[in-house]
C-alpha cells in the first residue's frame, strides 16, 4: 500500500485531528468546563493519535496496520463522549472521529 | 477569527503536511538520493511546521499571524527546491506547498 | 549551529512540552475546571509549539531564530497564567515555561 | 499510572524523537545518501511514534500500553538499521532506540 491508495483515510484522520483540536479548545469556552473535562481529555488524546496515523501512512510504514487499530479504539471513545454533548463542535467532532474510526478499520 | 474562517487555511495546512510527509519518504526511494538530499530535508522542515499551524489555528490562537508568516516562508522553500525535481511526489508537494503558501499569507 | 549546539534549548523545549500536557491533562480533573480554562487553552498551544520548536532545531533548520521568538512568546503567556493556580503541576509547568522562554531567547 | 511514573518513558521518548530528527536531517548530509536512504525513512516513523507516545504518556491516556507496544517495535527497527551505519548521528540515534525501547517495554 501506498500514500495514494491510504489516502482516504490520511484525509480522514486530518480532518479529524483538526476538529478535535477545534472541540478541545471549545470546549473551554463552554459555560460548565468540568462537564466537558473528559471530552477535552480524550480530543487531545484523539488529535495526537490521528495526525501520528496520518503521519505513518504518509511515509509509507509497515505499521499501518497497529497504528490504524490504534486509532480506530480511541476515535471510537472520543465519539462516544463528544455524542453525550449538544454542542455544534462536539456533533462535529464526533461526526468526524466516526468516519476516523471507519476508514482507519478499512485499511 | 475562529476555526471555521480558518478552515481553508487548517485544510491547505494539512493537505501540505501529508505530501511532505509523502515527498520525503518517495524521495529516499529515488535512484539518486543525494540529489534529493535537500528536498527530503525541507519537506521534513514543512510537515513539521505545516502542521503546527493546522493545530494552532485549530485551537484558535493568537499567534496564528505569527506561525501562518512563518509556515508561508518554509512552505515557499519548499516549493522552490521540489521544483528542481521531475517526480510526480515532488510535483504534488511542490503545489500543495504553493497553496498553503497562499493560504498562510490570506489570513 | 548544529544540534549539539542547540541541545539545551531543544532539551528544555521537549521537557515544557510533556508538562504543557501533563498540566493540560491535569487541569481537567479539577473540581473547578473552568477556572482552569485559559490554562489547558495555552497548555495546548505552548505543548505544539515546543514540540515544533524541538523538531526544526533537531533538523538544523534555518528558521531557529524564528520559531524560538515565537516559542518564547507562547511559553511566556503559558507561565504567566500557570502562575495564578496553585497545583502543583501548574507550578511544574509555569517553571519549564519559564526556563524554556529563556532557552529559546538565548538561540 | 500518573505523569510522575512514567516520566523515564517520556524522557527517553523525547530524547529519542530528537536524535532521530537529528540523524535524519544529518544523513541527507552525508556522502552517499542512497546508503543512509532506510535510516532516514525509519528516523521519521520513529520520531513521530516517539514524540505522540510521550504526548499520550504525559496526558494519561489509558492507551499507554498499546502505544509503548507499538513505539518498542518501531526504536528496535530504527537502532537495527543505525547500527549498520558508522557516523556519530548514527549511534547516538542507535543507542537512545535501544533506551527508549527499553523504557517502553518497561511500563
Amino acid at each position: 500500500m501506498n500514500y495514494h491508495q491510504y489516502k482516504a483515510c490520511i484525509d480522514a484522520c486530518l480532518a479529524c485531528a483538526a476538529l478535535c483540536n477545534h472541540c478541545a479548545s471549545s470546549c473551554t469556552q463552554e459555560n460548565d468546563v468540568t462537564m466537558m473535562a473528559e471530552c477535552i481529555r480524550l480530543d487531545m488524546e484523539c488529535a495526537a493519535t490521528c495526525y501520528v496515523t496520518a503521519q505513518l501512512l504518509s511515509l509509507g510504514s509497515d505499521l499501518a496496520k497497529d497504528i490504524t487499530r490504534l486509532c480506530a479504539e480511541i476515535c471510537t471513545r472520543c465519539a462516544d463522549e463528544c455524542s453525550k454533548h449538544d454542542n455544534e463542535h462536539c456533533r462535529e467532532c464526533a461526526d468526524a472521529c466516526r468516519k476516523c474510526a471507519e476508514a482507519c478499520k478499512a485499511v
